[in-house]
């Protein structure tokens, strides 16, 4: 890896968002100190770093702060450029497709991430909404991805990156729900590219451990479940 | 400004997201064909062009489409990077900065139009949030913008253009609310550059008609409460 960057990683290990963050770091070769935030008490470079959001995951390089997953690849793809293969590609019409699924997964994942903490009828909802991304992502990879193992083309880039980092809560998933995301033969090709992806050398060494979520997942659920008998179960 | 680029953008009069894309081609210099959509009634080339949201903004670029508002800046910057001012900042940390703020103004602007369809306590909570925002945006122009005119600096780029889509809609506010989120006690960086903004000779004959916004928004409450009443007026 090269070294002598500069660059500060502060996250969360179960975060799919700093997942996506050590993925592009991993893919472009670049060392970094990686620093484990604890998020009930948020460090004093944390909240110094990012005083809008006070949010992991931040990079920190030559002391200066960048924030949020979507701008942090971005800015690691741009002042880096000349290391590494490159995660968005070079034709504008290419990137602008690139970026137009990745704000896509982004806004699947945040609506899910609500409809988690909602009400039964909204976690089912939610679901579904998660069914239907994956079945369109589905046609991306099919109609944009020509045949190619990656959303990227022949190499992993951008998207491959954004909906990398979700890959241990989709395994997870499997466990805590019972459902597959990434169903061989619901989407064969997703399904496909998920093992792909994983198995990459850059890939693999940054992925969470799966039993870990798992386990973090439960705690998140009887919390949640606890929350919610406080309040009166309303609609559980 | 400069032809025979082929673009033609799918809009709708009243929306920000369109308007941002109308700003950046016109500070661009780039002329365009504009067709305005019936949301009620779309047309096929909408339904065509973005199958995934079926929303507005579309540009067509030589029969391709691009979609959503923040994605179609960024192409225009980078498909027609030699003609007309940069939108975004050559510096890679620069670009770090612009996007964040924009992709603020994104999350607040997403946030504040679901709170505003929701019951009196949620529209309290969001103008409360919005005020938030213009604070926080406040901060931004005085520490980022370094005395500079625009948040692009000297001339104005992808930070005044993501806001500045709002500005229509701000000014109607105060008609139709009440408050004027670009209040010059408040935030008077801000009052002065929406000032700035507005009067610059490539934005001001694409700004949309104020008294027509506040007749639309009007239309829209009254739809709205119309609505509510139907539902048995939950929290109205």
């Amino acid at each position: 890896m090269a070294g002598g960057e500069d660059l500060k990683l502060l996250g969360m290990w179960a975060s799919p968002y700093v997942l996506r963050v050590k993925l592009a770091l991993s893919l472009k070769g670049l060392s970094y100190e990686y620093v484990e935030e604890d998020l009930v008490n948020k460090s004093e470079l944390l909240l110094c770093s990012n005083p809008v959001h006070k949010a992991v995951p931040v990079l920190i390089h030559g002391g200066k702060p960048v924030c949020e997953s979507s701008v942090i690849l971005q800015y690691i793809d741009e002042a880096f450029a000349g290391g590494g293969p490159s995660l968005l590609p070079t034709d504008p019409y290419d990137r602008a497709v690139a970026r137009f699924w990745a704000a896509y997964i982004d806004d699947k994942m945040l609506a899910s991430r609500k409809a988690s903490r909602g009400k039964t009828e909204e976690r089912a909802e939610g679901m579904k909404q998660s069914l239907v991304m994956m079945e369109t992502l589905e046609g991306a990879l099919r109609d944009c991805g020509k045949g190619k193992p990656f959303f990227g083309g022949d190499s992993a880039g951008y998207v491959d990156v954004v909906l990398g980092g979700l890959l241990g809560w989709v395994r997870a998933h499997v466990d805590l729900e019972g459902v597959n995301f990434f169903d061989p033969d619901r989407t064969p090709l997703l399904a496909a590219w998920a093992e792909r992806f994983w198995s990459l050398e850059a890939v693999e060494p940054v992925m969470p451990d799966v039993s870990r979520l798992v386990e973090f997942g439960k705690m998140l659920q009887a919390r949640q479940a606890a929350a919610a008998a406080a309040g009166g179960g309303a609609g559980n």
